[in-house]
Formats: structure tokens, sequence, C-alpha cells
């Protein structure tokens, strides 16, 4: 990110045309010349409760403008580092095509975008869109693995097939586990009663997860969290936004309360920057239409900007 | 419906378990003893823009209770009659099966349950759920022909086939014409821009649909819209809330300004029900949580009961 | 009302504080020196669907100051007359004294404000609270009489008793019938089903009521409305805010759709003011978190503005 | 609750008429064959700020369903338990008939049903309405002591008598501790100014009290809260939504800020589950027009199954 | 606007960045190459009671989407004509960059993107924003008059100067009338009391203004309000929200009761581009978050794309 | 605050005028005979993101009302105190006069208001409006030096000088720290991207400032923050709402996730008030119409409550 300010710009939060962090948009997929890729993916048929997700990849573009004064980058007094600057360039791929009532063509789609980030050697950063989305983004992955899936969610996603369903919101790390190329997984937050019965943990676990809930997990340090992915693994970030706390991210599909608060998902995510190589990410299940405050969004897009700034400043560190 | 008060209870309005019009629950399908049988198909994964009609049939239904005042039907001053008296039997259905990711799957339950009122003799009253639930709706209907298809509707709905799509909420209509036992539409309060193109229309009008926009129909008497459907015809009446005006009903998923008001639709209504047999409804797009006065879900719980006590007031006059 | 550019201030609406028309504040009821005295009667423990009609008496005098630009009086080109000019005294009595789970406690605070008013050769303009509150205000018309009551409304309130409840808010026409002092009843807006029963439009029209529904009402011009009340006659005025159209009303606790619009009302309280002395107002029903607009207490605060202006333009006139 | 997939429905949350976790509707009070009871008591004239608690019971079992996925029970993974499995037979009462105006009325209404569940050997649920309904539900178990109550609140709610109140939603612990069956109270959560003067502190700890602030009960470990009832007291809980936190509960009368987290309040009550006999429960004070994202009426239904599956687990271990 | 269909993209309207109707984004103000060029102009100062309308243009963008199915042009079943084909070239320009606490500064770039516009000879539209960005908007006609300025809005936003304020959003039509290149003033909906007193209506009609009520316009037809613009002139429109009824559009920051429906607009602005060139637009006090539902943006967005369509079909048939 | 029981008025919450806390209104600032004097400042025109603070003061009045329940003062069973009881004699000032589109003539008035305080011995205590009011409050201390400043928020403000903005809300503790009476800064909760860059950090502390983070701030006890503070200073407090986690405080311009909880503001202020004279005291930034739940200004009104009863009981007790 550049700033405007020699420009002459004052560039307000508020003023400009809503791209992820107001990065230049690039609707040509064949030209992504850029270090991390955003696409939206606003696919919202694979929920079992609330609707509305479709309007994620809106609603967190247009709170990522809040992050956008016009500096050049995002200075952190805590870190004394500025994250962000224009040394890391953006672009806003815009969204994947979506069809409704076709959920394959639908998540085809978002397959072919997340497979363009990955050939233009761009970090893809997908925003759902329901956590099914995850599922055509780990099928891109197919020639870039081996690599390790780090959910953070309240559930477990881990349903194998219940009435032919095997591409909906409660699906999805099973899907990944069953790929080859996924060496393992670490489920962070995980809690109360889902659509996963007992038998999909024990699945999961046998199939090589890592569970934790949120009090386990709140029990280590991050770094220590950081520590239980394989030294080396080349990570996926998967980040629904229902594992945080009701109270601040009310805006989602399922929400579940006892949830994760904002610090403790923040260093979390920049003890594992620190530690592995970030290949690839998704946020997921933001739907802002139930939270009129915009508060969610807000939390979503200042989330991802941080996680961006982290694994960014640490590949500049080095690796 | 019977009153309440010689049973000691007052029955106010918010208590009470929230069936339609507080009618029974009854969940087997092969007992629907009743003159009219009300079934919820919360699908809404055939939408363009926002989704939210999954709550429709829980809202109509909580809304209803408004109209429930404990008192054995529903006393009219302006037409001096008592609708929906004891002599009216209602029974609620609950909900079809839907599955999430799969509309064909969604759509066969909803189906399924048309056809179990059907078979009982009820007059069937589906509340949606987005208007592709009206496809599995007349699919039901292939033994009871001939129908005419009554839409009051913002929107054509009249899109053949695009990107694969055929059974979305753009589609009802072109579907309904395909019918061979669907003798003619007629579309009343059609205006704007939507997902249907200039050749929908025509087709639409080749195919034998008789299409008025909202100035259109205002231009007209009540009694000469309801003649201008063929006499004798047995009428299939499917209402989208998005037909009304957004300043009565905000809640749904794709508003268009310039829409009917509440007893132009009322009158349209009661006039059918005079001059012709009613042989099924649908009501759909009620996305609740688009609308936080509740004003929509009223609407339409409000027009919904004044239907079924204009249907049944007419059925008991004779025929 | 008098202007306050002269004061040095502009005093714009969103800037002091809230009482009514930012008139003067009188806590003291025996010091009421005014032409008009606003009570607020903040109780809604007569309702039967939704309360909140509590908070009506804050958010109307909050959205009174809207109106409140700083002028000395209002201007309406279109009668070209600058109404609520310094001349006219308006004073703030606050509120009465509610007292939760008891109904006639609360019910007799309230007619102790009216009578104050009264006493102090007042107008008094009562803001609800539910309909109930009508009964208290009518209780101190005792000596006043007598008197003819406007009601303005969606639902007839002429409900006797039942289970023991005369004073809710389905029962204050029915009261208001049963007084010596009021000599005659008319009825606009009334329509749809609601808690009163055939047999109380049969009470009604025995006890002298005149009913109209909106379309009856809609086909007279407002003057043959005003002239349908007997020439002479002292009026009061309740107005429920449900009587209008929820479309710009649904703040309100039992929304009924096919409501009046706001000219509707307007020219009919405008031409009863022409042609009758106004003796007491109510203004009942605005629940305001049931719209997050603000539209309905708008409508409320300005309805109660132009009434009290036409009022005393009025009877500066003579008569 | 018995799961549904062997009968070929998925049942989604978002599909079905809204009992209590979808467990069967019982209206005939003489017939309640269960082990656990759910009474709706929507009655919120008690309340001294917003009121709307009257939707509590509808809103608290719309959440209620999003726990409920159609499984045999619900799995935790931390407790490697599944609560609520078919062992466990719950059925939803409706609601007491409530009568406006009326608060004594609609108490022994809600009485009744209390008693009925009572003589049926079920336990208690009952779901407010604001905290008054704890009044009448005490009054049931005047046949059933000694009991013991735990409050979880915000407030106090020991007001003895004020301006003639003695059974609005400030008054029910004074009540409570008067009863001679009831043995002692603990009162968890209480902080900030309420109804509650100096001397209504006074009076309950010299009428054997235990008082702890929300900062006081952090202090302690769960298993310390739950042994500070005496060893042996059977528990009647008392759960208003206002001791939560804002942030998770703000669709409530009288928030409080300061309040427990989720699981400070799940803790307690399975530790105290573990320890005691639960012979009653209510969950108060849920006014869900206030909370738009429906986290509080989440909140609520995640917590009451939660305390449920507890009784019904440590009841099924021995006792 | 082209369509999407043969480039293989459903382009749904919920998808893709949200630029006007999807139109290109070009930030370069010296390449405008197109017939009309959109400008956000996100100022809120200047108001006098809610403020928001500084997220007006992201709104009008965001709901413009909705009328963007992919097709080219919106095909209009009433008229028989497709409007906004791919004949007719939008540009969004983005927004004017906007100084918080410096109204000048602001309004000067407001200018600079206004004359950037005249400049390539495309339409100017601008989005507020409130009402004072309209006074930008007309300085940059200096060299492009003579022209003749039609309003529709509830306020005559006529205030001359008080307390020093000449620039908010009470003073642009009397700013307009003070400019030698306008030669007058078209003013509809003008209604209600508001910041003009009446030596501000005084002032109007000298300097040369047509004031009509609402009323007043509704008593004739549309071709009668277009034709009391003088024959020839060429009209800049400039169109505050409020002029419609708050019951279509409550998200605005001074709604006035009494307003136009929406065909009573449309069908004035269908009669003024048939009769008069259009030379600049300006859509006005769009406070989106005052309106939970979308309504009042979708009819901001609906109303100028519609007024668009008029004026370039008007401009196709010659002229 | 004097309790109102003894004057037969049980004056619940929800009844009467709306000034802070129910104190008495005095709109004659020459006039003030108190210990503390509320002034309403409703500037917004200083924001960069979200505006709406203009309804502050409104907002944390009427939420005042909730902790004004007729008695004599606030009793705290932690403290065992009854704070701000008959002896603290609160006025409130109403509001400074703001002039829209003018930010210096708004700053004029609201440091009038601030100097009318001071001159009377009274506490100021202003509620906001944005931060950039805190500009004119400190400038009316010039004759009242030395001061510390205190300030609680998510963003330092410190922003010198940008495109010729220096009295926006990102400006305020640069000015402070301009003036020569200012002796120090403490500040609190600083984190996140804002509107001051890197350059403004080091111009801080360069300056004198004590920067911490919420983190870092959390890592001290209450005690150990409030002797950072110098012995002997006198304390100016600045209380920035969104220095609060948005879970708690969403009704806010800018919401900066990470904030902190309420205990933890309430602590620190708590030991600030036992160690150090306050001698003015502002609150900004609460937006409310973004906060539908109300809990945002709910908390304004708690902990300014709080603290005035934290100063005047610390006065009380000598010093």
């Amino acid at each position: 990110m550049t700033h405007s300010y020699a420009s002459g710009r004052l560039n307000l939060p508020f003023t400009g045309i809503c791209t992820f962090a107001k990065a230049p948009h690039q609707p040509d997929w064949s030209a992504l010349d850029c270090d991390a890729a955003i696409l939206g993916a606003p696919f919202d048929a694979g929920t079992q409760w609330r609707a509305g997700a479709r309007f994620g990849p809106r609603a967190v573009r247009e709170a990522s403008t809040l992050f956008s004064f016009g500096h050049a980058g995002a200075y952190d007094h805590e870190d004394d580092v500025t994250y962000l600057g224009p040394e890391t360039r953006l672009l806003d791929m815009g969204d994947a095509d979506i069809i409704h009532t076709d959920t394959e063509g639908s998540h085809r789609n978002i397959e072919a975008g997340v497979r363009a980030a990955l050939a233009a050697k761009a970090l893809p950063v997908v925003i759902g869109g329901d956590h099914s989305v995850n599922i055509p983004c780990l099928r891109a992955f197919d020639t870039e693995g081996p690599i390790h899936v780090l959910q953070i969610d309240a559930h477990l996603d881990f349903v194998d097939e219940r009435h032919g369903v095997r591409h909906g919101h409660g699906n999805p790390m099973r899907r990944a586990a069953e790929h080859p190329y996924v060496t393992g997984l670490t489920q962070l937050g995980i809690r109360n009663v889902s659509s996963t019965a007992r038998e999909g943990y024990e699945d999961a676990r046998r199939m090589g997860s890592d569970i934790l809930s949120v009090r386990q997990t709140r029990a280590l340090t991050p770094e220590a969290i950081a520590a239980r992915i394989p030294a080396g693994a080349r990570v996926y970030v998967t980040l629904d936004i229902d594992a945080f706390c009701p109270s601040i991210a009310p805006g989602t599909g399922t929400p579940s309360h006892g949830g994760f608060l904002y610090y403790e998902v923040l260093e979390i995510l920049q003890a594992v920057a620190r530690r592995h190589e970030v290949v690839g990410i998704d946020l997921v299940e933001v739907a802002p239409d139930y939270d009129p405050t915009g508060s969610t969004a807000i939390l979503a897009a200042q989330v991802l900007m941080n996680l961006l700034g982290f694994v960014f400043h640490a590949s500049s560190l080095g690796g």
C-alpha cells in the first residue's frame, strides 16, 4: 500500500471505491502481479441456520477502508513495526462468479480464482461466503502440497455425508482431511453442539486432527499453540468468524457463545506467522446484515489486515 | 378456528406456540383432516440478491398470532362477515425438510408436502422460502389440472435457463407455463429491471401470459382484473411479497419500488375468490430479518388470513 | 414559542434538552400558566401484543425538536400561516408517575395530571403510553362536559370486559361511551381483526358511535367527515398512531395494514379544528423501539404540532 | 430427544415448529409424562425500564432450534458426554395464560403451570417474562420444600414494598426469602445501582442471603461457589439473563455492565448440578427485540440446554 | 453497460466490486471518456439534524448492483424500451476528497470533480452527501450557463445566512438563485416546517422560484409540471431523497412526512427528460445507516438509473 | 441527588424529562450553583469515519435515567458506599450551541460553557460529540493550570496537521500537549492502526506522553497505573468511548477491537480519583444510532456516574 498524502489526497476512510484495503482492482486474473491476491467468494447456500454470508466480501472490503487512512502502511506501536508498507503489493481480484442453486458450479468458480492466484505466485486470500468455500480453496492446492490446515472455528465441520450433503458448511474439514496433500489439521476453538456428532470427532482424531476447545487453547501460550503444528509445515489458515465470541462477532450464521476474544486469535496468528510459512488464507461466515453495528466486519478486516501484516513482515525478515 | 374464551383462556396474541393462526400442528402428513393445510417451505438458495426467506415460514406463523385474539373467527365490519369461524378447519403441517446445497432434493420434499395436502382434499397453502418453491408446488398439481396461475409479483420470473440455472427464483413462471395442465398465467405488478430480459417477456406473451404492471393494474377495477382470468378457471395463486411496495414489505430479497399497496391486492384477491375456485396458494419471499419492524411478516399473515377467509366464505356461499 | 436568534443561539434541532417542542419544563403542576400543557403518560401494561409505548413520550419529545429550528413559529407556505408563534404558550409538565404492576394507580396519576391542566385552563395534551391511558384522561373531564370523542385508530377498542379486564388498551372507547358527559363518538380508520369482536361493533353503534373504515373515510372529504360531528360539539381527540399505515408508523404495538396516509389525517384534523372547539388531545401507542428509522415518532410529533397549530390558529380567529 | 436421521429427515435448525428444543408440545397439563416440562411465562408488566420480555419464551424457543441438528443428543467433546440423549424426555407445555393489566391473575396462571409440572414429577423449567414470574414459580413449591434458591443476576431484587408494589421484578428475592420453605439464598453477580437500596442488602443478609458480586464470584472457583450452598440442599435456580455482560446479553430490560461471561456461569451451573439436586429452574428477562443480532436468545437457549444436560447427566450417574 | 453472459459470467447482483451500476472505475479525472460520469461527494457536515449522508455514495453504489443482472441494458416492459444499453458509456469517478472540519476545502474538491466531468463533455452525476454539495456542483457550471434548476425536495433550502452559515444544507437554493447563469428554479415537494422561514419563501419567489408543495404538484400532470419549466431551458436536476415519503426513504437526515411516492417523481423526471436537455444531476441526503432495510438506497439507485435511462434515451431520439 | 419517595413519586427510570441523572436543568450559565456541571457538546464534524456523536449527549442523558431509581444516591455493596447522595449537587447546563459547517464557531461555544462551569467553581463534565470537543475544553483551562491529561482511548489522536486540519478528532492530544499549562499526558488503551502515524507516536513521547496499549495497561494494577501520573498532579480525564471493546461500545464512530472491558477502566478511574484531584472530565464519541441495543450509551452513563461518585466521595474524605 502506498500513501496518498503526497498526491494531495487526504483519502479519509469513508471516501472511495471499496476494494480490500483500497488496493487496486484487477479483474484480469491472468495479470495478478502482486504479493497477495484477495478474492471474494460470496456463496452461502451451504448454511444450516442463517444465510447472509454472500454479503461478507462486500462488508469486509468496506470495513477494511476504516484502516486505510492514506498512510504508507500501518504503524503498530506495540511491535514498533509498520506493517503492509509500500513494499507489499495487494490486488483485489473481485469476486468469483456465483451460480444460484448450483453448489458445484459456484465452487468451481472459486477454485479457478484460487488457482489463478497460485499460478501468479501470489498468496491467495479468500473472503467468504460460508465455510463450504474452503472446499474449492483447498482443491486448488493439489499441486501445492504438502500443507497443514490451521482451522480457527467454533465448529469441527467434520461431517462426512448426511442426506447426500458432502459440500455444505459442515463438511469442509472432513474434505480437507481426505486430500493426500493435507498432512494434518489443527482445529482451535471447537465448542458446543453442532452439526458434527460424536463420530465426527472420532473420525477427525483418527485422521490426524489436533482438536482444542477455547478453554483448552487458552490454557496454552500462543507460542505453544504454534508449536503443535509440525515444524516446517506450510500452513493454510481457515478462519471462521464464529470462532470469536458473539460479543464481537454476532454477524454470522451460527453464533456460538464462549468464543475467542480478539487478542487470543491475533497472538496465535502472529506466533504461527513467525514460525511457519503461510501459503493460503480464507476468512468465512461473516454475515454482515445480522450485525447492525458493523463490529463483525470490522473485526474480520482488522484480523485479516493484521494477519497479512504478520505474514509479509515475517517473510521480509528472511525465510 | 374455535375460540378459547369458553375454555377459560384469554389467549393473547403474544402467548402460545407459533403455528399458523394457532392452528393445530399435524406432523403426520397422512392424517391431514382439514380444509386447508399450511406448509412451510424454508428454502432460499434460489435467490439472486439477499437471502433470508428461509425464515419466512417462522416469521409469518409468528405474525399470524397477532390476528388470533381467541375469538371464534375474524369479524370484518366492512363486509359484516365473520371469516374463518369454527367451521373452517386449518392444520399446520410444519415444514418440508430442506437439504442445504441440494436444490432438487429440497424441492422434492416440498412437492411431497403439497401432494399430501392434495391427497387429503385440503387446500395447500405454502409459505416460502424464495419463489423457486413454486416450482415443486406446481409439479404436485400434475393430476389436478387444468389450472390457471395468478401471479402477483414485481418480477416476471420467466427466465428459461442461464448458466444452467432452471430452478432458481427467476424461473418459476417459465416452468409453470411449460406444464400442459397450466392453461394460462395472469401476471400482475410486474415492473422495473429484473433477471428477466426482453426475450423473457416475449416468450411469456407467446406462451399465453397476461402481463400487467402496477400502473396498468391500478387503471382497472378489481372486478375487471378478476374477469381477465378465463371464466370457470380453477386458480392457483402465487403471491410474491415483493409485489407490494417496499414501504410495507421491505423484508424481502429483491425489493422493487412502485409496488402495490395493501387494499389493491386485497381487493383483487377478494374479487378472484368470489369469481373463481382457488385450488392452491403460495406466499413467498418474506425475508423477515431485513425488516426489524416486523411489518412485512404482519402483511404476509394479514393477506394470507384474509385470502383464506375469502376463499372459504365464497365456497360456503355455494359452488 | 419564541425564537432564539435574537438571543444569539442557532439552536439546531439536535441540541438541547428534550422537552416537547423545546417548551419550558414545568414540574410544578399547580403553576401551569400556558395555553397547552403537554403530559407524558408512559404506561404500556395495557397492551395485548408488543409493549414499548412507555418510551413514547421520550421519543415524541425528541422528535419534536426536529421541528424547532429556533424560528418564531412554524411557517406553512401552503396555508401562508405561521403556526405556534410566540403568542402560543406551551409548557411541558413532564410525565405522570407510573407504578409498575399497578394499572389503577398509574391511571390515577395520569388523571391527576389532566385535572391539573384543566384546572389551569390549559388544553391538556397527553402523549402515551398505550391507549388505555385515554381512560384516565376522559375521567378527568367529568366536570368539563359535554364532550364528543373523535377517535382515529385502526381498532374499535370497544371491548366491555374479558377475563376481568376493563382498563386495557382494548377497552377505552367502551369506557368513554359509558360516561354521561360523553355525548357521542366518531371512530375513524377502523379495520381488520382486533380484540373487539362483532358484538363490540353492535354495542358501539347502539351506544351512539359513528364508525368508518379507512376506505369509507377516504370516500368522503375532510369537511364532510368534520360535519358528521354534531355542530357545536366540543371535541376531545384521541389519536392512536396505528391509525396510520405501518409504512409510516411501524413503531407501534399492534400495526394494522391499510391505514391512513399523512395528509388524510392532517386534513381531517384541520377541518375539525376549524369547525369545532378542541378541548383535549391524546396521542398514543408510539412504541419507538420498533422503528429504528425514527419515522413513527417524527410522524407523531409532526401531527401533534400541526394539530396544536390548527387549534390555536382557529381560536385566534375567534369563535 | 430422539434423532431424526433414521426417519429420513435432515431436520436442519431453521425448519420446523418452534417448541423448546423441538420437543413435543403438550398443551394438556394433566398429561405431562416427561422428565422436564418447559413452560413459557410471557409476562413483563413488572419491569421498571424496558419491557419486551413477553417475547422471551418465543425467542428462546426459536433459538433453541439452532442446537437441534437432528442428532440424538448433544455431544460435548470437552466432557466427552452426549447430553440430552433419547433417554431424557422433554415436553413443551406452551405458555401460561397472561391477562394484560392484571398482575395477580397472570401470576396465578403461571403458578398453575408450575404446579402441574410438579404434580407430574417433572422438573419445571420456566422461561420468562420478567423476573416477577419467579414469584408464582416459588409459590408453587410450598409443598416441595425445603429448597435453597440460587439466583444469578445483576440485581438483588430485594425490595420489600414501594408505593404498594410487592410483585414487580425488583421484589422476587424478598418474596422468596419470606417463604418458610426457602431455607436460604445464594445471590451471584450482584452489581451496580438498582432498585434495591442499601436497606435491601441489609435485609437480605439478615434473612440469610449469601451475596457475591461478579468480581467476588470470579475470585473463587466454580466448585467453591457450589460449596457455599449448604450440602444436601435441593436447589431452585433462577437465572436472570442480565447477570451476563451486555456484550453477550444486550437483549434485556435493564442491562448492567460488568456482568458474567459465558463459561463463568456455565461452570458454576455444572458444579452446582454435580453437587446438588436441582428441583426447579427459571430463566428470565430475555427481551429479544432489543438485540437484533439474536445473541441474547441464543445465549439463553444455550445455557438452558446445557443446564438441563448437566442436571440429567448428574441424575443418571446416581443420586 | 455491456452484458456479461457472453463472457461466461452470470454476474449476479450480490457479486463484484461496487461501482455505480458496475461501471468501470476511472480515478484519473483527466481521462473521462464517457457519456455520464458518476462522482461521490461524501460530505455531511452541513446537516442540521442527523448526519450520515457521507455513506450515501457507498450505499447507492451498492444498491445499484441490484439492477445489474448482467444484461445488456434494462428492459422496461411498460415503455418497451431497453434503457442504458451498451451504447451508453458510464464511468465511476470515485469520490471527491473530503477534509473533515473544512467545509470550504471539501466543497472545492467536489467542484473540481464536476469541472472534470464537464471538461470531458460527460454528464456529471453527483451522489451526496448532504444538500450543501449542490453548492460546489453549481459553481462548476459558471461557464456552462444558462441553466434552470429543478429541485425535488421537502425543504426550500433558501436560507441566506444565519450565524454566519451560508454553505450548509439549508442554503443551496439561495446560493443557486444568486448565480447569474441560473435563470430560474422550479422547487417541487416543499412542505412542513424547516430551516427556511417565511422570509425565505418571499425571497425565493422574488428571485424567480416556482414553488409547489406535494399536494400542489399532485394536482397537476407530469407533463404540466415539465411545462412550467421555460421551453428550451437546459435543466440541472437536484434531487433530495427527502422529497420522497419517509415510508420509502426513511434513511435520510431530516425526514418529512407527506412526501412523494415513487411513480410521482419518476413520471416528472421522464416528462422533463423528454422535453428538456438535462445537463447535470445530483442526488443527495441518502443516510443509509438510518434505514436498516436498505429501501432508501435502493430507491436512490432505482431513480438515478431510470433518470439516466430517460436522459440518454431522449438524447438518442434526437436533439 | 435527592430521592423522590418522600415526595410521593416512584419516579421509575423510564419516566421524566431526560437531563443527566435527572439533575435540574440550568440554562442560565451565570447561575451554576453546583458541584458538577454537565454540558452537552453535540459536535461531530471532526470525524473521519462514522458521524453520529452529535446525538451522544441526548443518548447519555437518557441512559443515565436508568440509574435514577428515585433513591437518595447509588448504593454500592462492594464498596459499601452510597455515592452521589443528596450532598452532591449536579446541574445540567444543556448543550453548547453548534453551528453546522463551522468548526471554530462551534468550538468557541463549547469553550464558553466550560469557562462558565469553571467560573462557578463547578467540576466541568462535558459529553461529546467527537473527540475534537476536547480541544475547546482544554482551552478553557488556560487559567486553571497546571493540569495533567489522562486520556483513555483506542487512538493516540496526536496528528499535528494534515491537509490543513488541526482541530479534527485526530488532533486533540497534540493540541493538548502544546498548552504550556498541560504538564503531561497519560494515554491508555492505544492500539491498532489509526490516523496517527509513526511520527505522531515519536512526537508524543518527545513531548512527554506516557503511552500504554490495552495489553500493557492490563499487565499493571490500577494502582500502578494511577501512580504513573505525577504525584500531586491535578488531572483532567478525557474518555473516548472507543477505548472500550466494541463488544460493549459498538455505538461509536471508529470502533477498534481489543479494547478495555468495564471493570478495567472503572478500577483505573477509581484509583486515579483516590490519588489525584480530578479537575475536568469529558466523555466523547458515543454515536448512539450505531448501537440499537443501547449498551454503549448505558456504558457511558454508568462510567460517568461512577466516576463522579468516586471523585466526590474522594473529595468528601478530605484533600
